[in-house]
This record gives structure tokens, C-alpha cells and sequence, in this order.
């Protein structure tokens, strides 16, 4: 086993958090979750595409645990993943293309899918028990701005 | 002077990012984010409401010049603001209850006033200079969810 740099871990972590909503793996996703042990039990946050903001490990896994009883299938492509390190804290910004459905009427059969542009930030703390989520952000992408700055006057 | 806590430092440098944005105050502004020589020129996001994610300190200013340039008037009502601090890195989620108005047709008067409700994720870190903000995610509130889940089924 090679020894990782805390910004390949960081990417590990935050790639594992995503694979746990593909997987609709509940347990393996309050894992990732910084505990109370770690940082009192109302520390970490949570949002929701236009959500409001949950906060602590009740309300925050809970919802979870609601998104994945409403969805079937879940697929999340991540791209311009950005992780920056400083210290003990590490902020990771990137796109989640989203391809989920929901449950179909007919047993057996997927739901329509519908794909969705969100943009996240999540930041992680170190733990003796590796690098956990204490916050995430996720947000529907409404406009293009930003590179086209030039045709606006 | 009295010495003040962390968390009251972090509210207070919250607080005072909404303040530099309603008054327009651009170098105000760029003096409470994350300077290149704490972290990095790079370091720096922000997420406004709908907008892909911007990175480093040229992106994020340059984004708050342009929203300044186009907001005649900006107020923000701060509530349900939390803050919890974890060594040198502070994490504050709160509602932003905008009111704004862009510049009218007619000179001297004030455009339409829009109301908007926004949740915001800021990310500070603890600098000799005090606390400075290495992230800001914004994002429009679309549904209200989280108190009723039981009306879901």
C-alpha cells in the first residue's frame, strides 16, 4: 500500500460519498458523516438542491434516508472536482451530473429518468478514522455566467 | 475591549460580509476573503444562487464586481444563523431574506424591489488578520421541506 497525499484521500472520500447514494447504502453513508464523538452531535450541515439547510446527524440522515426510499436508481458523474487542504479542514467544489428515476408504476420497470446539473461543495475534517464529511451544499445550476462575462453590459 | 469567543468572531466577520455587499463596498469585500498569501491563489470558491462554481480570488472578485455594478440597492435579513468552529476553521449556515432592486429605467429612482430567500454555507478560516472566508455557497430556497416529512409517503 502506497502512502496517499491528503489531497488523493480527500478525493477518495468525497468519490466514496457519492458511490454510497448510487448504491442506496445507508449505513456506509452515515459512516462518512462526521460523528458526534468527533464534533458534537448539531456540527454537521447539509443542503439539499433548494432545500433548506438541515443541520446535526438526525435531521441531515434523515433526509437521506428519504431520499433513497424515493429513488431507484441514482448516477452520479462528477467533474471539475477541485480539493484544496489546509491543515485539518478540506473544501471540495465540483459538478454533479445527476441521471436518477424514481419508482415506476408498474413493478419491475425503472421510472422516467431525468438528468440534473448541481453544483456541491463539500467540506471534510480529518479524523483518526480518516478524512469525514461535515458539510455539504448542493445546488441546482440555473445560468450559465461566469465564462461569458463579455456579452453583458 | 472584552475578549470575544470564537464563535462570536466568526458571527461578527459573517455579518460583516453581508454589510460590505448591501453597501457596495468592493474593497471592503475583498479584504475579509482568503488572501493568496494564506492559502493559495487558487483557494478561494463561491457559488451564487443558480451559478456554476467560481474559484480563486480573481473569479470570485471579479463575479461580486459584476453583481455589484447591476444591484442599485441590496438588504440582507440574516436568520437561523449557525456557527460552529473547529480549530482554526469555522463553518456558518444561515438564511439570507434578500431584498433587491436593480437600476430603474428613470434616472434617480429605484428599480423593482424582488424579495428572495437563500440559504448560504460560509466557510472561514482562522488568519493572523482574523477570520476570512474561504467559501460562500448560496443557493435559492425552491421547496419547503425538511419540517413535514410526514405528509410524504
Amino acid at each position: 500500500m502506497t502512502a496517499r497525499t491528503d489531497v488523493e484521500a480527500v478525493e477518495l472520500a468525497n468519490t466514496a460519498f457519492y458511490e454510497t447514494l448510487e448504491r442506496g447504502d445507508f449505513d456506509g453513508l452515515s459512516e462518512l458523516w462526521l460523528s458526534a464523538t468527533d464534533a458534537g452531535d448539531t456540527s454537521i450541515s447539509c443542503v439539499h438542491p433548494g432545500w433548506p439547510v438541515l443541520s446535526g446527524r438526525g435531521e441531515v440522515l434523515r433526509s437521506y434516508a428519504l431520499i433513497m426510499a424515493n429513488t431507484e436508481y441514482i448516477q452520479f458523474f462528477l467533474t471539475d472536482v477541485k480539493v484544496v487542504v489546509l491543515t485539518d479542514t478540506a473544501l471540495v467544489t465540483c459538478t454533479e451530473n445527476i441521471l436518477s428515476g424514481g419508482p415506476a408504476q408498474e413493478s419491475g420497470e425503472l421510472g422516467p429518468l431525468v438528468g440534473q446539473l448541481v453544483v456541491a461543495t463539500n467540506v471534510f475534517r480529518r479524523t483518526p478514522e480518516g478524512w469525514k464529511l461535515w458539510s455539504h451544499h448542493g445546488s441546482p445550476v440555473l445560468a450559465e455566467t461566469g465564462d461569458d462575462e463579455g456579452s453583458e453590459d
